[in-house]
């Protein structure tokens, strides 16, 4: 169902389809939006067209039906539809009696009683992760104006690290910088290792997963609220809309577990302007689901993608009997990547929602 | 704001105000609700009633005052009052200009233009808790007349551990055993180990987080949806609604991100009785949103209690200098057995308002 | 279910449970709340504080329990409960089997298989208004501080009828005058025709309805959007909540339909101050779902009272057969002057949603 | 903003903009899908496929780009674009200084700050019913395989009437009968009258309105809940939604506020088959917000069509002078009998939301 009560979400499209896209209402009227921005966003997200990544190239241009006039917002709802091109109906039909493992085959196959798309994973598809990038790039140039910068990198791959934010100083510039990148690290040796681990699960027809890190800078204090209408609620619900996603925390999260109060707590001073700050970050720059004036920061676990050449066991679900499956075609090692700006656009949406 | 959209929670009230207390609305009619189990699950997050927790004891006596009629609810909206005794409003006035560090006071300050009450920390107080332990228990009653358990352990206390959950194979018996302790762990020596590691946190005026696990077992194939209608989001949406929970993971979570597709990937089979199920559970019991069928398994980090008897730093924001802050009374070094209930409330909400 | 998207009304209760209430969630912080106000409209509300009403004397005292202090709004969620007194559980028990015509106890009975409490109509009572009151009566003390007033008068009882307001021309005192009134009409000659016409129908043991038409001065235009974003939509969801509500209009309403468009459309001019209005205001100072910045004016008729004391045609569920109902008891032979302060709580409610 | 709870309806696009559309969300899956019937109520709407209607054609041909898959549903969101097809550019432009009364364009400019596209009333556009329509049709065929039957007539234009439903027996080949026509009545003469009066107002070059009374037939008891979850609510929140109606009424509406108690409650009674029924349907269908198992009877007014050939007095919003503005091109001098597809599509929506 669609997402946001303020600025709101709604994707459609199934990946063999005609057609996918997003619909974005409530955005404020009058905004600049550059389709040169939202293509570049795209290109991220899009495989095939980095090194690393699926050979399907998808040309994934969205085109803007409605809620834009000479380039700007109109304040009503802002529809893009992205074709799907070279889509092949016969490739997945066998998909319907042998579920893949990992995949959302069984489960979409009970919960539609059998009639949902199931070619090339439908509405579950990777693919739908484009019209989020779309939406959340509409969103982030909004905010971009107002001071707000949204930027991602991957903090690993398959153990490989990169090292993460200094949560407590996250300058503007380093966000921009990684947001315009195929495959962001902070630190470019990760990178090379992280493309060495990928070549090397690619080689044995197998998959690997990671975790994204992402920050919002520039957010003012005092946005959000308590209990559901925190924060971290707020993200987590669109992080977790992101396939693949298997985990989410904020600041130290699983580690502020190990740590003593003392550690966790991040003492607040005055900074030179007078403004009010605090010396770490480990709340990720929210305390009692709203915003402390920090950095946001979090992580996003992706699981390894379930797509793989190896053998797995199944079963048939007409037969009723177990069945070996072996799923064809070339398979995207890696999706950690392509979910940076999956993430940041998530992220880009939760803040246009949190901001008063 | 309120939660859920069939059956919806609305929490209320201020530590140290009159009352606080929930309403839910959309609960089906009919259904048997035993106060005595609600009293039992009240006792289970109260401070004071384990050797472990906080001095101050709090009553917690949910009074039903709609909805119920001769034990079963009616269809109409169930709301409980529980009112706040032993309150002291002298205790907490200074607060309001010196903020405590990993608290809201800050933030709500700004959030609230200083308008909010700052007694016990409000709204934002941990006793916010009890309402939601009210609804969850409330919920519990009616899956469990379903086949839908619910329990959970404290997995870790400051780096000591609790074994994980077996995911898939969680027997309905130990779910309710676990639910109907106080401090429950799995390995009885792990709880010896945590009590030592708080009570050490204690005699040192500081405090210490943990990890709570929670399985739900019961609950059929088919449930949830995809992207933002996935079951991920809507257990994440109430969880990081829970103060201090910093961290929400599913199924292998953040350990996934470290594995190969081949191994995160569950292999499919059928059971003795035809009914298909994983043999691993790395998915956690959810698959592009849906239920799998198999164990719903999730984890919560919590940070350590920002209330610490050390002294800290922090600020005054009315003479804008830096002030050190030493917050008196007694503390409770540690939240996390007393998180277990509200974090199984909060699954039996997800799971409610996730069933068809 | 609750109800508005920026502040967000729960209502609970039933007629002779142990108490009804309200939490209004999303208020802004700070507001001073007259605790003086909301007692006087309640007063309105409630039977037996007026000649014409019912004998039944309601305290309705409402209990703040959260969200205020010190006489002002923190911002938390506003809880109020209202005790119900003089209960009498046994009146109504024989009502289970044998509907009254014209009330939800036949449809209560399929929606809630029976186990909603049937006691004085239970959740489906007129007495809910009473948290709505309650409700409207709070943010009408904040919209009245930005300049917005809201009034209503008794249009029609029984087709004896008030002057309509002047729509394009209602002073702001006129509708403080207004809501002032226990019996509020614009002529007072219409007032003293239509307690006639109520007290024929209480001699009769019948009962009868009317029309409340309201009025909302101040609002700026531009307030609202198109489709089901827009102010009637608004509107028209919340008066149709109050109990009896059988229909809505705006502006003109029924009767433009019998217009012609050169009659109909309202001429802008600008007036000496420079701002636009028009001179007519058949619109209802609404185009397009949005607020043009002439008074809102809407009408909303109330069927006559089901409640009658005459004998009537039902059936008796139990036993299959046709049964004759005589209602014992005293009736209010027209709840109209009462559901005045009700039309305008809801009409407040929905200013306050619509306002950006 | 996206409407409905269960299935949930997101309109968007813009008259002269490349495309409208709508996207529904929670349908069930494995419905069959007629474009047929689409097709056919589709052009029900369109203006010009009627002698009484507006010489603009529009093709408005839906094309499905999600949610289909041979003919039914998926369950995924099912979108449809229809294109818009001879916009031109040129004609409106002049509208953004001087706004037309009666139509949304001053009010727009206020909420969007003239960043809204003005083209021929842009997102106000009565075209933007077509959308609805759409959407409206595909949940009536689903409806239609339950029993549930939805129709309408052209009650009144400008005072000329057809003959209301006879409301407590309304069969269901009547209402698929009108459901099938461009100008329905119940009385053929009704509608010879009605186009003469609307021909005359073209002659004049003005508009006239009236009202379309529509009904459900085939609902089950027990559908809805009280106070704003109630059945009028929904239905109203949605028929409002559809551009020009400023009135709606359920039942007896405002005639029973003339009616005594006696003369408005519908008495129960027994049916051969032991069905509850009652002998009249003052009360439309609905007690309490909760469908009695009558059929749903309820009226909604249009106001004359604003689009008028006659000189009418506006003002200059850039100059700030008064200005008489004639708008050229030909006008639609009655939008009621092309609303009656609209309002029979609101009511399927309303109704596919309300069901359990």
């Amino acid at each position: 169902m669609s997402w946001g009560n303020k600025v709101r979400l709604t994707v459609f499209g199934e990946s063999h389809g005609p057609a996918i896209g997003a619909v974005l209402e409530g955005l404020p009227a009058g905004e600049p939006i550059s389709t040169e921005e939202i293509t570049a966003q795209m290109a991220r997200r899009a495989p095939g067209r980095d090194a690393s990544a699926t050979p399907r190239k998808e040309a994934d241009t969205p085109k803007i039906i409605s809620g834009l006039l000479e380039s700007r917002t109109t304040g009503a709802p802002l529809c893009a539809v992205i074709e799907n091109t070279n889509t092949r109906s016969g490739d997945y039909k066998s998909l319907r009696n042998v579920p893949r493992p990992g995949h959302a085959d069984y489960t979409a196959y009970v919960r539609y009683g059998g009639f949902n798309d199931v070619r090339g994973g439908g509405h579950f598809s990777g693919r739908l992760t484009a019209p989020l990038v779309f939406a959340g790039t509409v969103c982030r140039q909004i905010l971009r104006r107002k001071g707000i910068a949204v930027g991602a990198h991957v903090l690993s791959v398959h153990g490989v690290t990169d090292p993460p934010f200094c949560p407590a100083d996250i300058p503007v510039s380093l966000l921009d910088q990684l947001s315009s990148r195929y495959f962001p690290t902070i630190d470019p040796k990760a990178e090379t290792a992280m493309r060495a681990e990928i070549e090397a699960a690619r080689q044995k027809a197998d998959s690997v997963g990671g975790v994204v890190e992402c920050a919002v800078a520039g957010l003012p204090a005092g946005a959000g609220g308590p209990l559901s209408g925190g924060a971290e609620s707020l993200f987590s619900s669109i992080l977790f809309s992101i396939p693949a996603c298997k985990g989410v925390e904020f600041g130290a999260g699983f580690a502020a577990a190990e740590l003593f109060g003392s550690e966790n707590n991040d003492p607040f001073f005055f900074d030179q302007e007078g403004k009010v700050k605090t010396k770490s970050n480990r709340a990720g720059g929210i305390l009692g689901g709203i915003t402390t004036g920090m950095p946001i920061v979090f992580r996003a676990a992706f699981k390894p993608t379930p797509s793989i050449g190896l053998p797995q066991q199944s079963i048939n679900l007409k037969t009723g009997r177990p069945e070996q499956l072996t799923v064809k075609g070339r398979h995207d090692p890696c999706i950690v990547p392509r979910a940076v700006p999956a993430v940041e656009a998530a992220a880009a949406l939760a803040v246009i929602n949190l901001l008063p």
